[in-house]
This record gives C-alpha cells, sequence and structure tokens, in this order.
C-alpha cells in the first residue's frame, strides 16, 4: 500500500511557509506498514486541486489531504475530492447544529458560510475535530481506474491546523486505517554518536548492519552528530523489539563510548544525567559561545539540580572579575589561549563551589580576536574542565560560520563533560 | 506564467527529511514574477518520476528540478526527463573530462559510474557546477499538448545539495530564465513588532494595506513578533522602490513604536545598534532563560563592543555570588520576585560596570518552583533594567511550555532595553 499526501494552501507555495504536517503524518503511516510515494503542495484553486486529486488517485492507494476544509471560499478540499470522484456533497444536519452551538457558547452569531464546513462526500465517514470547527473525513470506496478494473482507495481529509490535525489523525483516522490494514508490530531503536565523521560510522556499522535486511536503518546527520535510526516490522511486537535489540547491541559493541545514547536522550539531557548519578554539579564560563553552552543544558527541564549557572565572560574584565582569571594571564597569552581557558574552568569551578567547572574560549568570527589574538585564525576555540584534582585543556580547530562554531564549540565542551564522567 | 517545482529523493518521503530548496527557489522565481503553482516530492524510482515529469509539464510553463544528479542508480532525474519528453541523452565529453581532472586532482580514479553524471538532455544548455560534480541543464522547449497545439515549456534541473543548487540557480538559471520573460523591477520591505497580537496589526493596517491593491502584503507571525512583508513590482525600479516606501511609511506612522526594524533586522541586531549609537554597554543575569538572552544577543557579530557579558545565576548562592543579592531578600520574598529582579539588574550593572544592566527571573516549567516560589504559577516572570539612575522592573505572566516561555522572557527583555533606549 502506498499513499500520497497532499497539503492545500497558496500559502504553502510562498517563500515563507512550508508544509510540515506531512512529516507527521508519514511517521503514522510508516508505523502501520504505509509508505509515502508522494507529497503534493498545491493552491486553494478548485480546477487544480481536482485534477491533482484524480492524479492522486490513480499513482496511491491511500491519499491524505491536510488543509482546505475551513469555512472560506479558499477552502476546496471537500468539493475538489466530490468533483474528482464524481461523488455528491450532503450538508449533515447535526454537524450543522454543533456549529451554531460552538458560536452559541461563545455568545455569537455563526455566518452563514460556516454551514460549509458540513458538506460530507457521500459515503464517508465524519471524524469529529474536539479541537476546530471542520471535521474530518474518511472514504473508502472504489473507483474505476484506466486498466478498466475497479481499485480501492482511501481517501482522509483532515483540516490544515497541527494542533486540529494530529489529534484527529491519531485517534480517528488511523484506527480506522490500522482496521483495513494487516496487523503489524514495529520497533524502533535509535543511536547517537558525538563529534564523528558520517562516513567512519558507516564504516564501521555498515557490515553489521547490512547483515540485518529486515532492519530499516538510516544514518543521519545532525549538526555535531551522526544518528542511526533502525525500525523494523514483525508479526509480534517482542519478535520485533529483540530484532531491533540485537542489532542495537552489536552496533554498541563495535562503536563502544563514542554512542552517547541509546534511547534518543540528546547529549544535554546525558551529561545531566550523568551528573546526577554521581551527585556531582557543574558551572560553565563561556566567552566565545556567550552563553549557548548554559542555554542549552537549562534549556532541560529540572537541570538547576546539577547545573550551577556561571558567567558569560565576554570581555576580558570579566574573566577576571567572575573567574578570578589574572589580568596578566590574558596579556601575555590573549584571552584565546589554552592558559586562559584552563584559568576560567578552574575559576568558575572555585567561584561557584561546583564539582566540574567547564570553560570554552575562541574566535567564533567573522573579525579575527584583537591584541594577542590578532594573528589566531578564526575557529581557533579552546575548551577546559576542572574537576579539582585535574584540568583537561583541549585545542579545536573549528570551521564554518559563527553560528557552527558556537555550536560545534558547545558540542565538544559537552563532550569533554560526558567522558570525564565515563 | 507558472511554475511547478519537483524535489526527487526517497529521504524526504521520511518522517526524517524535508525539501528546503524550494523556498528558495520560490523567492528566486517570484522575484522574476512566476508563481509556484505546484510542488511536487517524490522519491528515486524511474516509472514514478517520469509520469509525474508529464503531470508537471501538463499543468506549469517552467519546471525546476532538486536533486536526481549524482553518479549513483538513484540518481534519476536526467532519464526520467528524457524519457517524459522523449529526448534523446547523449554524453558530453567535455563534461567527462572534467570529472576525470576533478578526481585526478585529489589523485583519486574515477569510479566509471561517475560519467552518466556528462549525460545532458538533447537541446538543453549546460549549467556548470563550481560546488560539485554533477552540472545543471536548462532546457527550454517546445512540446504537444493534449489540445492538438505545442506548448513552450522551461525545464531546469538542479543538483540537490543547497551549497550547489543556491549558487547554480542564482548565477546561472536565472539569468536565463530572466532573458525569456518580460522585464520587471520588484521591490521589498519589511516592518518588524515585537510582543504585539497578529490581529491587532491587521486591524491598525489593513485600513491602509488595503488601499495598496498592487504591492502584496503577507503578515507572519514568528515567535514573540509579527512582520509584515511588502512586494511589489513595476515598470522601473524607482517606482516599485518609491510605492513599496509609501505603504511602509503609511504603516510605521500608524504604529509608531511598536515598529522596532523597517529592513529586517532582528531584535537583537538592534537593541546592539541603539547600544553602539549611544556609547552604552550592557550585562544580563539571567535565572529561568539560562543564558538564552545572552547568547541571542552575542550570536550577532561584533556584539562584544556593546555586550560585556553576565552572569547565568540559576543557583540562589550566584545570585548573591554574581549580582550581590542579599540572601535574605531571596528567602523573603523568593528568586522568582519583583524584589529579586530588582536587585539581581542593579548587582550586575554594578558587577560588570556596564551602563544597563539587565535581568530575567521566572518559572519556565514544568515542574513548580520550591520554597517561597511553590504557589507562583509557571509562566511567572520579572524583569528588570538598571540603568545606574533609575531600575524599572515587568511582571510577564507567559503561558506555553518551557521552550516558549523561556523565548518570550527573553524577547520581553530585549524590546525592555530598546524602549529605554528609545
Amino acid at each position: 500500500m502506498i499513499a500520497e499526501i497532499i497539503a492545500i494552501g497558496s500559502e504553502m507555495l510562498t517563500p515563507f511557509r512550508q508544509d510540515t504536517n506531512s512529516l507527521y503524518l508519514t511517521e503514522g503511516l510508516n508505523n502501520l506498514g504505509v509508505s509515502v510515494a508522494f507529497k503534493t503542495i498545491i493552491g486553494d484553486n478548485l480546477a487544480q486541486l481536482t485534477a491533482a486529486v484524480r492524479t492522486a488517485i490513480s499513482r496511491a492507494d491511500i491519499v491524505l489531504f491536510s488543509g482546505g476544509l475551513g469555512p472560506t471560499e479558499d477552502d476546496l478540499t471537500r468539493e475538489a475530492v466530490a468533483a474528482a470522484l464524481n461523488l455528491e456533497l450532503h450538508r449533515d444536519n447535526d454537524i450543522v447544529t454543533d456549529l451554531y452551538k460552538r458560536y452559541a457558547a461563545r455568545k455569537l452569531v455563526m455566518p452563514p458560510n460556516n454551514a460549509k464546513q458540513a458538506d460530507v462526500l457521500a459515503g464517508a465517514t465524519v471524524l469529529p475535530n474536539p479541537n476546530g470547527s471542520a471535521p474530518g473525513q474518511y472514504l473508502d470506496t472504489v473507483v474505476p481506474a484506466s486498466d478498466g478494473k475497479a481499485h480501492r482507495k482511501i481517501l482522509i481529509l483532515l483540516p490544515g491546523p497541527p494542533k486540529e490535525l494530529k489529534p484527529l489523525f491519531d485517534d480517528q483516522a488511523k484506527p480506522l486505517l490500522a482496521a483495513t490494514l494487516p496487523p503489524r508490530h514495529l520497533a524502533r531503536r535509535q543511536l547517537r554518536m558525538p563529534l564523528i565523521p558520517e562516513s567512519q560510522v558507516d564504516a564501521r556499522t555498515a557490515p553489521i548492519y547490512q547483515q540485518y535486511a529486515d532492519v530499516e536503518t538510516t544514518i543521519l546527520a545532525a549538526p555535531g552528530e551522526i544518528q542511526l535510526h533502525f525500525v523494523t516490522a514483525k508479526p509480534t511486537l517482542d519478535e520485533a523489539q529483540s530484532r531491533v535489540d540485537e542489532l542495537t547491541s552489536r552496533i554498541e559493541a563495535e562503536m563502544q563510548e563514542d554512542v552517547y545514547s541509546s534511547h534518543g536522550e540528546s547529549l544535554e539531557e546525558v551529561v545531566l544525567l550523568m551528573l546526577g548519578l554521581r551527585h556531582l554539579t557543574l558551572s560553565a564560563a563561556e566567552s566565545c559561545t556567550g552563553g549557548l553552552l548554559s542555554e542549552r543544558l537549562t534549556a532541560i527541564p529540572n537541570s538547576s539540580r546539577y547545573f550551577l549557572g556561571g558567567a558569560v565572560v565576554y570581555s576580558d574584565a570579566l574573566k577576571t572579575a567572575f573567574a578570578d582569571v589574572p589580568a596578566d594571564l590574558i596579556a601575555a597569552h590573549g584571552p584565546v589561549s589554552a592558559e586562559v581557558a584552563r584559568a576560567l574552568a578552574e575559576g568558575i569551578r572555585t567561584r561557584t563551589g561546583s564539582s566540574i567547572g567547564i570553560s570554552i574560549t575562541g574566535i567564533a568570527g567573522p573579525t579575527p580576536g584583537t591584541g594577542p589574538d590578532a594573528e589566531k585564525p578564526i575557529g581557533l576555540v579552546y575548551i577546559a574542565l576542572s574537576d579539582g584534582h585535574d584540568t583537561q585543556v583541549k585545542q579545536l580547530n573549528l570551521f564554518g560560520d559563527r553560528e557552527r562554531i558556537r555550536w560545534w564549540a558547545s558540542q565538544h565542551a559537552l563532550e569533554l563533560i560526558r567522558r570525564a564522567l565515563l
């Protein structure tokens, strides 16, 4: 069974807006064993939309529509599907009554055009929409094809706003679809590895995952990390789970400590988890990243238990004021130096009373450093970690723009903490 | 003239990846006066792709393809276009030679399958690709349609990686397209307004922009701000520019100080610019935003001239250690209080020696505060600004999840600084 997703709305044909519902719908369809073979994005034009519906039913078994179910003249999905399939639309009185009630509850008079949201395709099941006014529709039908045979087609009309579409799809459309498809049980796993080239991950893991033809393996390169996604479908959930678990274990055995997450946690989450397990606290002194590392850590709920905070020591004076870095050390080596990184990590640890102090200082560009740093290349970054006994300093030579250099510097700092806690 | 954009690649039919090239291509086409009426996303399947090419040339005048030009068996765009249009592909010896040279320069032997990147559609212009191995192709042709007449169609084949596609489209495809289209001059302006409801912006500006039917106005809601985009096309650039400038001025006169940017600058950039014009410096003490405000400011190049840094005072102890907030003040009112926000702003200003100190303290959730803050609602945030003479404190009651509350708090803090500098 293959599916097509049609997103309807002229705003998605501008440079400003994009269809995102289809990612969510694709995952849901994949979980039912249905692949998405086509996506179409089309404006609010009846003739174009009707033709696109005809194209879709000629090439896919299941067609999902998002958008075009509202009350305005531009909302044409119902009319286009009716025209393409030669079906009647009838106005459903129960829906009309519900619409009047919605307005009455807000002490408003319903504009008459709203009633068109109650138009239902002949033979369709109405999918009530608890989060909006336009209900969805589910049509399981048979259409004659150009080969003369009759083909079964399922068309699902969903409202465009994600907070309406998602629950409507999950709670109503998916169960109806699942009941018509062979039962299937799906298991997924995910491994994440920071700061490693995709080619190296692939070279080391392909000989393993290629032995599991029944498991779909996807390698994704995210900024500063590689993710391996595994998914398989089996007659029982136990079989599916043990199959992906087996593959995951073999890959973990190969990649060892390069794997930081085997259930999808982010690097920030893993670092905070490890700090928690060891009853340790962390503080940070950030120069070139300007708060990015702290921001990433504090984006995680309850991070305050293990991350105390720290200082954004963007100016030289603040490196001295908040982390006791001697001014003459900065003058001698420049703020971007192994010496200053070391002093920052040690200073922030002492000043905050944390178990671990981490520091980042570097040249993020696009303008070069000044004074003693004037000759140093953009992308030169030092990170340091102090645990009270010992201080490690690491030199990084990063490339790319300011945003990339700052992100990778924060990623390296998180990885330095993780390795220290292993 | 209407266009269709076809993005080719099975990875864009997974839940993980999305076509983004089409946004860039749409903007470029719009600038030439061409509207995008359809977007199709399709996998690496020759029969499906060939059928999609036929559909596209039946409904659009210009068809852009992104992807499927590489050397592997899955790269099928050339073959599909040739099949759909009944055209021959011939192998271009100059391109083959270039491909061999690319490999030789890296001291590698070219795998033989790479030569297929040199296959050119009969009649097409080759668009050399300085950033990759697969060249683009531009085909201006006439095809017979179902109505019996011949229709002119332009097909443009572009490589998928954005860093190859963008320059190839801008530098080579667009000039060829522009030469075939009526000349047209386009002017754009953009106004941005923070922390204001979209409905209010629309109610106040619609009576103005509706008088400019020749200017296309788009209202976009971004997190914490509303943007108004204006674009118009006229026979001369002067006419176009003065028309959008006139509309922009009238809207600015209506919205007054709610407008922070009239040329597309971000709120961070405007705040840094205003600090620079007044020769002032800024520091920040952040609790619930955990570095987000500092991160946003330091993401802007050269921000170090006006932003000194500050402290991420996530724990109570650091509020005292880095911003001299009396411990008994925290104990009496709780860290999330107007009193602590005021002391934080004043303390960070004094400790850093900046002209202005800004502070943020609040409950971002999802877990509630503790101690004296236990009864306070999630979303309660206090921000304060101290300039050495005076300290303003503002209470916010934000809604949404942790990410939204943190973002809006940082947006309110930037807006508080901007208003203070007006």
